[in-house]
């Protein structure tokens, strides 16, 4: 049997408070136009989905799902009982690079639809940010992860596993916590308003 | 249309902020000895299964997609392939209050089968708290989220929509993130290495 | 490597005739009032939710998909966005024992909310079987599956591998679908129609 | 509220004969070459690795879901914890047309890597019929349904409502429940073996 010596699990501890720091910075640094536009693009549409690959897809469904609960109808994009995209509604897209194959895809579809398309992302200069109505840059390292999600995961090329590797994640889950965390604020909802409004209305 | 009017979007800037020190403090709490006890019961087991409801679920899911991107065998616990615990694998539950129902059964049937147990919790005396090999505390506000998960959603009741709220799903996301960190550098891999590890190797 | 010598592939040809055979028992021995108060449960409905354990559930997922392409609202208990149950609802389980714990359970709590529950069961003489304003009876072989399903599942215990073991997941999938056609019918869609509405309506 | 008069439901009752005429037809229609070259793909692989999309997906997932309680290490491809695939492994692609966008680019991927490609499909001279190892053609109505299955689904492009256009999801789903009968059948095991082999192996 294996026995780990870490005195001190320096590594572990200090990643931590590399991402307190990175999300202190992310919190500076955010363009509130664009933030501003995109609790807009939410607060205007009829229902909002969600889309991103592998684990920008995790973020948008705990997203989706938090929206959900704020009284919104959401929907997760590639889920069974996802309706059909129309013009009124708002599509935000999750994509580090910019440029996941399958989600420029269906931004550009979306675009088409005539729905309004959001992207969280690290890269304005992107098939996505370019592409899009409203763009929430986040800072983080830049990935070469053109080429579909799905294709890179079949051959094994994962170069994200260090902890700036998961930076974007990170910080796109903590803001999109904060977004919810405005719109509460916005609509002037207390946690118990929330809760029977719930009840009630459902 | 309705227009909003953020001059500086200072709720969603501060939630950011607040996460932020959030995750310092984990970090100087961080128990060194539980760690290390999870990162033994990780690298010596056959295989290591990961469980959680609702948003937990979606958290244990990042987690075990990149332990199985390590080249570690990871299983999500109700997925279609998932198959069953032996005793030489380790089972790790993500429950903020420890309490949550189907969670805690499964914890009762891993300890049956006889394999470790390993909970992420803010609520150390709880049932998966007492029930398990290891335990994990991080800081979080008390919820009162005892019975079912799938019930509760059933039944519209959300309390956890503010950002205090999610403090325990950030906190055990960016954890179980510098526990991939750990793990890396336990084992000595660079980025490269993993890389090319997982095209030779698979 | 192994090479395989099937002159005739017996057993797999005669395992799908086996299934033809138990469709046309399954149509035959119908209750056709059971069958129409279903249908009455749905077109009545607000929105309909769907829900299974383990196999069962794919194919409610399937069955919610299908009610979504044809314009209504469907939703799959336990999914991110799925939001909370009310009266004027519909919740469908599909339970082969009308037994399985977590779907017992949940239909407890839809008839405390005071929606309406209809069952696919082989079972009427069960839990969810007696609970139920609706009860679609299947023929099928009595499994002996009480408990939790993912605690069966953590367990290795998997009794339905034989081709009759599956008799009710083929039937209820096949029956659902006839439900759907059924659905068309009512309502006098042409397949045309069905398509320009979708894109009309979204 | 609205009643509804079936006496007989005439046409739900007629659909599920409809489909016990087409599985006949299947049975009696099956290329036992090419069933024969799928079973000696499986048996011979180091992993299983199914995909599908939308519907196909879901039967895909059941089919994996069974390859594991059969004793096999089978995968779905986009799951979270699906490893790399490596030349030793089979990839069964589950594809009406087989034509669907992301299912025919993946199966590219899997030639590249080197490992084997079986396809089920009702279109034998497609891209994916024409990439394949092996192809199973179960019969079906022609669809046209080239381009990406989200695209299409963002659209509210759905052209398989009818029972008809079903047959192929539901002839796949019995087809692929006669393999795992078959395999119990080759390796000899009984349902009692099925059981215990699990229970001491995991």
């Amino acid at each position: 049997m294996k026995e780990i010596h870490l005195t001190e699990c320096k590594y572990l501890t200090s990643s931590i408070l590399l991402m307190a720091e990175h999300l202190e910075n992310v919190a500076n640094k955010l363009d509130k136009d664009a933030v501003r536009q995109m609790l807009e693009d939410i607060t205007n549409a009829r229902r909002i989905f969600v889309m991103g690959a592998g684990r920008s897809g995790l973020i948008g469904r705990a997203f989706a799902m938090r929206l959900m609960h704020l009284g919104l109808t959401s929907h997760v994009v590639g889920e069974a009982t996802t309706p059909a995209v129309s013009k009124e509604d708002v599509v935000i897209a999750i994509s580090g690079s910019g440029q996941t194959r399958s989600i420029a895809n269906l931004g550009r579809v979306t675009k088409e639809i005539g729905a309004r398309l959001v992207t969280i992302t690290f890269n304005k200069e992107s098939t996505l940010g370019e592409m899009s109505d409203t763009v929430i840059v986040l800072p983080g390292r830049t990935k070469n992860d053109v080429g579909g999600y799905d294709e890179r995961h079949m051959r094994g090329e994962f170069t994200y596993l260090t902890p700036l590797g998961t930076s974007f994640e990170t910080s796109s889950n903590v803001f999109l916590d904060a977004v919810v965390a405005e719109l509460i604020f916005i609509t002037g909802a207390s946690e118990e308003d929330l809760k029977s409004r719930h009840t009630n209305i459902e």
